[in-house]
């Protein structure tokens, strides 16, 4: 399964009257924390992979999840391959890729306000240490990625966002590139 | 966690008298199918570590765990860190261990008949292509290693197995002695 997700900087504010004006479906408000791993045998950093435990909590409610995401298969999104595995016991999974070799390398935390818009959920994230953005994703097989990717965009537009002022950094690389300019 | 494991050959139909005549609890029968991984930047060989993922069907329940083995951390027993992961989706998993470039190297399957005996699990252990062994297990904290080492001694013993006669290698090791053997 591919992921397809295409993100901006968004002023929450004036995207939550739009969404409402479009009858979006409000689907609540959920607190992500992730952690990257770094791999002992390739640069996920050169590859463009990634490797995250998220933590998922919403209202008494929490879940956590280990992804795998492949490299960009897309010039034109962030589209990429996805592998989700529902985790129980998040001390477990992190003990297990420590012992394997994998370094938890940068933490990511959000709160993450849900909408589902036309099919797409619409996530308007406010990132720690970053600021507001508003990502729209849908999952595609690998011969639907262009249809999806091309009604993501319709969405943006339908939310008065551009699409050409896309961003196809993740978060973890636009947190590393921050410390990265901090430090020089 | 550790995993405290002595293992012999043994005839099943002479224990399992022994094990009655003991009181000895009976749990049930299950079929393990182990795959176990080799990494991409290790040989688990040599440093003699383990990737297994195990799904056990026991009537109509299903399960599957992703462990993690340590080397060996005693000379008397098969003693190891143990590190278990319950999984709900076998092929989320193997999806994600195969993107990360650990790959399926080899299949162990068996019936175990699983007794308990003075807090210890008994498993009468039929392994494809090995024949019947059986195994005392029980885990233990790292500064408890010797005392329950110690008792799955007696353990053996009582059931008039000798000690002395312990296989340290796993089914894994033993299978792959044996293909070696005859493809020498």
């Amino acid at each position: 399964m591919y992921e397809v997700e295409v993100k901006v900087r968004a002023d929450h504010e004036s995207v939550r009257s739009t969404l409402e004006r479009l009858d979006a479906r409000r689907r609540g408000t959920v607190e992500q924390t992730d952690v990257y791993f770094d791999a002992p045998h390739r640069n996920f950093a050169e590859t463009d992979e990634a490797l995250r435990l998220r933590r998922e909590v919403e209202g008494e409610e929490s879940r956590t999840v280990l992804t795998y995401k492949g490299s960009r298969v897309d010039e034109e999104s962030k589209t990429r391959e996805e592998i989700e595995m529902p985790i129980d016991d998040v001390s477990d999974a992190k003990a297990i890729l420590e012992a394997l070799g994998f370094e938890p390398a940068a933490t990511v935390a959000k709160t993450r306000d849900r909408w589902t818009l036309e099919g797409y959920e619409v996530a308007l994230d406010d990132v720690d240490g970053l600021g507001q953005y508003l990502e729209v994703e849908a999952e595609a097989e690998e011969d639907e990625i262009e249809l999806v990717r091309d009604g993501a965009i319709q969405v943006l537009r339908s939310l008065d966002l551009d699409p050409d002022a896309q961003i196809r950094t993740s978060y973890l690389g636009l947190l590393l590139a921050d410390e990265g300019s901090k430090n020089s």
